[in-house]
C-alpha cells in the first residue's frame, strides 16, 4: 500500500503521546490505544513498583496472551464450522 | 484460584528477565514471551531511535490491534456458525 493511503493518528497512552501510522481508521486506533492505556493502569495498580518499560512489556505479554488464547478458540470454532458446512 | 495453583515462569524478553505468575503452562508463557520478544525486535528494526519504554508501548499497541481484529473475525464467524446451526 502506498504511503498516501496511510493514516496518522495521535493518541495518548499512559501520559505519553504517540503517532500511530497505518491503514486502520482513526477510530480503531483510538480504541486500541484506550485498551493499552487501561491494561497498563490495571497492571500498574497491582505492581506499583514497576518502571514504565517493564510495565509496558508486561502489558504486551498480557495482550499477546489474550491473542493466542483467542486464536485457539477461533481455530476450534472454524473447524466446527467447516464440519457443519460439509 | 488459590495461589498454590499458580505457576511461576521465568522468561527473557528483549534482554530483560521477567517472572510471569499465572495459571497457564510454562510452555504457553514461553510461547507468549517469544512472540513479544519477536514483535519488539521487528518494531525496533523499523524504528531504531525508539527508547525501550516507547518500543514496549508500541509493541502492546501492535498486540492489542491484532487481538481486536481477530475478535471481530471471531464474532463474525460465531454469528455465521449460529445461523448454520439453527
Amino acid at each position: 500500500m502506498s504511503d498516501e493511503n496511510k493514516r496518522r493518528t495521535s493518541v495518548g497512552i499512559y501520559g505519553q503521546q504517540y503517532i500511530i501510522i497505518g491503514t486502520e481508521s482513526n477510530e480503531h486506533i483510538r480504541r486500541v490505544a484506550a485498551s493499552v492505556d487501561e491494561k497498563m493502569r490495571q497492571i500498574s495498580a497491582k505492581n506499583p513498583a514497576l518502571d514504565i518499560s517493564k510495565l509496558a512489556v508486561l502489558t504486551a505479554v498480557n495482550a499477546v496472551n489474550d491473542y493466542i488464547k483467542l486464536k485457539e478458540q477461533y481455530d476450534l470454532l472454524e473447524s466446527e464450522f467447516k464440519k457443519l458446512k460439509d
